[in-house]
């Protein structure tokens, strides 16, 4: 079996391999150039900092659908423990246990592989169960901050939050755009709000997971053409899902990790964000979202801030 | 036993318990206002980004001397996983296990407690082996963007790298200020080098570990004085260990967390800030380093970034 | 708010407090003499083999409605890996994380407290975060070999599974064990058999965990009278779930950890052995169930095999 | 590079594939039938058990060296919880990730693979990162019980404990069999002491960890010949550690598990065994070793007990 062509054409469009030279490992981050950053900030005015973040706990987005994907886990391994003796200073500590992608997070580059190959056109077995990513790792990111644009998605459709069904495409991203008063342009970061993540914040973790709107095979052409750093969005799934082509599983995710090399970020809670970008009649902000540094790593969870 | 008069009659000074009222969780996070970042904002001049996080790994800073503390170890849960059939999207996921204080971290002002007593005066078993940190748990730092000085104690007393029986004292301190040009002010973030962390980088943690060179029980006071936010170093025990007054153990974590209410930052790499500033000829920047957002927990991985 | 009088009552009757020495840390497996052991060979005629496990896995008996109680996680950290050089001897290692009470597994005595007591009269803050239990960790079972009993009480009562709502009474155990067709006696380890984990076994977790037949208040008494060394069952819960009285949760799991100092099983698949003891026409058997020996465990997974 | 003759000539003469047919997944546990469980049952005279198993604690026998086989590192979750208000039963619950062959263990069949294939003949990536092993997982091996040998070879040798340059040969074998006093056959669980663990035991994990003596090369001929079930020895290699050969790294692990399909353990504890098979004037005994049943996995701790 092979991937349609309703994949292929597109993969063929938006192929970055090579683009920043056969030993690149980062995509579409060389996008951001100190240039870019300088602009960025340039867009903080009030100081106001937004987190993004959903709190990690057991409690957290995961259902259980994805195996392995688990909540974290954090316990004591000291708790208030005088080690010195009685009366001194004493001591807590904790552990974790998490999925790097069951929170918020970034799908690093090898979070999928098509055809035998990940970004750049390197063999997908350089992946390995014991070193993980030997290429195009999480910690390869090393840093990733720029101006990022929230593209209200829900807001300029005049709702919410988007129904289980709805693929947000191009035109939708336009009206969002519109909605932004700035251009989206290279070496954004790009925060898609659906809405979708009310659903958990809610309290309903299944209605969350699935079905979720999400963004459409149409989109990696439109962060293409913008040259786009990386995108983030309030879903479980990043994509629509269940998907638009029938039998064509995860084609965003295709595109946009393997033939783009840009990251994509799940799990943003943007309610805060929006709130404060309609406040501030302004959706641009300075963004930092740095994820944390596995090595080898196919995702890792990040604390993202913006700054208005 | 109690703790020694070296130690209270500082605490004494230094106590920051109900200056932001009775039900503060953050403390000295409070000194970050809008006005704060907004300054903060205005040193990003080259737009040139410096990660300071020491990359996660199994073979990181931690040697297995404080129990519980373990390196992260992260493993592959799908590898090239074509959950959807064969020829389809495949899937890597991947999940780790580590000590939140194991790398780059924050501590959390629940790390420590004295007397039975966490920051703001609330009694420690407010922290439970079950649901961590009641009060001021790490996921309640929310964001952690301010200014950044870096004060280079080893570049002002003109070596690489501080003794392993150096303690860095207000005077050293006072020299590095000197060196950075700048005054420390009101909710700045300062990141203090003693250069230790080359021994980790080299490939020798023991060394790394003990004996260390680190902050004397007289820099509190030096820190309260100016009303700073955050305090980072290279080192894995932050302050100079062993200690410098016999028995008396972790002192200035004991002041810095539960008295002032003030995170510390360990086992950052401050190398290469260095060196950019060295070149830059200032020593103020921008700094994003929020926490993980752990719910309940004493400290929390992070991934921070200077920006010039 | 203190215990009522319907759990006082019978913890004075079942307490073995002292029974052993103030020293003693296994209560009722003092009751397992080399006697009892060589009694027990003597019940192996076919050398019939019945595991009694639940085989570990991420999709476990677990729902998550016990916050913690993880079920294993189970991942691959070396994967035929030539780390000698290519076309040597591969490896492959895996880790895991599970809750020590999330599969087939024994209660330990420090599994429950109350009034601030653990069995033998210790303070039960004797448990704690960093160490767990210094005193009757399961670590100390060190061995559990005896004869085991299965008092199949959904057979004796005509049915393949007891409703959700039943309270094995002993008369229920009586007439369990007037089928078994010996009677029960000092050292043995009986298992109750409900039917209930076929629930599990059909893939219905919710419907396994609750509501849940078990054992009922009444029951302590039964096996303090025989001087059993330990009881197991096919449930999540041991006791039946809600409890009888209202108001008065886990009173079965105060009564035999705390009062008496006898350990619980719990998940364990009985399905086998029932059909194997059915077609051997007799339910004495040698019961291998030594837990694996966590160091301060408050419980551990075991691999039960019973041989007939 | 493949395999050099010294191996592949002992290879072809040990194996077993196809022995119990294309479908077998559990090699010469096969060998275990009711009637040698029967025999074992014969040999329990004085009912005293040894258990055989190291305690399992972050403190365990690995230092490190290879990768990801984690000691255990067990906290609690929930630490004398009044989940149902103050005053009812109190609960605890603990939490562990180790290595599955960290502690005292069995090897799989598929710990090892050479030449892409594991036991029987199967591919070796029929082992994968998410779902471990399809064939021959450790649950495969469901019991574990039958007659255990103590081969005391440092007691046939005169000596407490072997040096860490001595391969245990077969002559070595045929000495501690000859002071056994009973004949090695068919079924059989044979324990390979050497005293090594007297190093780790005393304190000393690297003097444990390496050089360790261990079973030569051409010892697998001579379990191959007795139709021995399984092999356990005391030491963390199993076989001689650095290599009788050099540069052929493993070989009894490649001639054991994936030509032969015999288990082989590691880190057992033969210490109190040796004595009390010593007072008892016999080295034959009823053994229970039955690994947890992680699905998939290359391995698994066991809680073995020998009873006398």
């Amino acid at each position: 079996m092979t991937l349609p062509d309703a994949f292929l054409d597109i993969a063929r469009r938006v192929n970055n391999w090579g683009r920043w030279g056969p030993d690149d490992e980062i995509g579409t981050l060389n996008l951001i150039t100190d240039e870019v950053v300088r602009a960025a900030a340039a867009t903080v005015r009030s100081g106001r900092r937004v987190p993004l973040a959903v709190p990690l706990r057991q409690d957290g987005v995961q259902t259980g659908m994805i195996p392995g994907r688990v909540n974290p886990l954090r316990t004591m391994v000291a708790l208030n423990l005088e080690m010195f003796g009685p009366g001194t200073i004493a001591t807590s500590d904790d552990v974790v246990t998490l999925g790097l992608q069951a929170g918020t997070h970034w799908d690093g580059l090898t979070h999928v592989s098509h055809s035998g190959r990940i970004y750049n056109g390197r063999p997908a077995d350089t992946v390995t169960a014991h070193s993980g990513a030997e290429f195009s790792g999480i910690e390869k990111v090393s840093s990733l901050v720029s101006r990022g644009v929230l593209l209200d998605v829900a807001a300029a459709l005049g709702v919410d939050r988007l129904p289980g069904g709805h693929a947000v495409t191009p035109e939708d991203l336009d009206a969002a755009e519109e909605l932004a008063g700035t251009k989206v342009r290279a070496g954004d970061i790009v925060l898609v709000r659906t809405g979708q993540i009310q659903a958990y914040l809610g309290g309903d973790k299944q209605a969350y997971a699935y079905p979720s709107p999400g963004l459409s095979i149409r989109t990696p052409e439109w962060f293409h053409a913008r040259d786009v750093a990386a995108v983030a969005n309030d879903t479980l799934t990043f994509e629509i899902f269940p998907p638009e082509v029938e039998d064509l599983w995860l084609p965003v995710h295709g595109l946009d990790l393997v033939e783009m090399g840009m990251l994509q970020g799940q799990n943003w809670n943007l309610e805060g964000l929006a709130a404060a970008c309609a406040e501030a009649g302004r959706r641009e902000f300075w963004l930092d979202a740095t994820p944390e540094p596995f090595v080898g790593g196919a995702g890792a969870p990040v604390a993202p801030v913006a700054v208005l």
